[in-house]
């Protein structure tokens, strides 16, 4: 078998297997009625920035809780336990993206009386978009700075996620940046995105992202009921 | 055999196949007495805004060329091409970061008479830094907006460049970012790292950028003359 071949085989049997463990860790999420979201964005686009706000908001009526994937340090575990909420780390030490199986390792550290379960992924726009985590919702993240031409150039991330969160918006003032440019593009891609445009620093659009990450938890649960 | 040992020996595979070529592209460039600069890091981080600024600076003096790698879109290519370089555009369709043989197959368009080569990676600052592609120098570029936290975080490419450029430094105003927390950390990973701080708004360390990469090709040149 020739190399390429070979490649291709192992990536499939990854995926593959990725795509059961994935399965069962939905089926638990669903029966303790958890809504997990993965985060996937580049390095530095505002995820963790993100998730302390809308876990500060949160966590007066829900119970909130957050893996941290990340390829070395705990320092964003860090950041999430000194607002007070619960953070479990995975460290790849060098593997570019979250897998199932990781989050599997550590699920049963994770209590079943949450509401929310936010996964935030390795930063990297690319791989992590391959791997289900079974996950309920994908968000994928843009910063501002990161540039309005990245949709077209990062697809992937964009047409498996539900929910585009624009973040960094305090920062439209000093750089050209379409923002209009931006939605239309990433509405281009995938038409179904609900689009939130975000600020960390002035806390634009957190009180819509929360009354839409609750809204999704109480549509789940009266299905479900 | 189990299936991560099989995951391993292909990956081990794919990376001495990766370092036949690179060597091969190495001795090329030598050959040619070009000066090739593999450029990396996270999606936005300004590797094309670089370009264009040290592009344009050098191009009056010296023959260069520019090889741009994107999962999709020849977005960037067509910016260099508008400065009046030759860009060649490399397009992944999903992979994450560039290979030799990827280069290998378009090395012919090259011309033989330039003196540099630089070669734009995708957006990831992870992934690409362990595939050399036969590169003469590596840069690991970091922008302001994505925080002073990054090198330990993603280390290996900082621990596989000779340089790294701090980018969008005009933004320091406007962010919580500390430079010698972030210059100290990267030289905790690797103490030879050659440092710059850059805008290409301002124009802010681009002349003391390509003062060092002429230096550098002069340097090579007298060696090997």
């Amino acid at each position: 078998m020739d190399s390429k071949r070979k490649e291709v085989l192992v990536l499939e049997d990854i995926l593959g297997s990725n795509k059961k463990i994935a399965s069962s860790i939905r089926q638990k999420l669903l029966e303790h009625q958890i809504l997990a979201v993965n985060l996937l964005s580049s390095p530095g686009s505002g995820k963790t920035s993100l998730l302390e706000k809308i876990g500060q908001k949160l966590q007066g009526k829900y119970r909130v809780g957050v893996v941290e994937g990340d390829v070395e340090t705990e320092r964003d575990a860090e950041r999430i336990r000194k607002i007070g909420l619960p953070a479990w780390q995975i460290t790849t030490h060098g593997a570019c993206h979250l897998e199932a199986k990781m989050l599997a390792r550590i699920f049963d550290q994770i209590p079943a009386d949450l509401d929310f379960l936010f996964i935030e992924n390795v930063g990297n726009l690319v791989c992590p978009a391959s791997f289900d985590l079974g996950e309920s919702l994908r968000f994928v993240l843009l910063s501002v700075p990161e540039g309005d031409d990245k949709p077209k150039k990062y697809p992937e991330a964009f047409i498996t996620s539900q929910v585009f969160v624009l973040t960094k918006c305090d920062l439209l003032p000093y750089l050209p940046f379409d923002r209009e440019r931006v939605v239309k593009e990433a509405l281009e891609i995938n038409p179904k995105l609900k689009v939130f445009e975000t600020s960390a620093v002035t806390g634009e659009g957190i009180e819509e992202l929360c009354a839409f990450l609750e809204s999704e938890l109480e549509k789940r649960r009266v299905k479900n009921a």
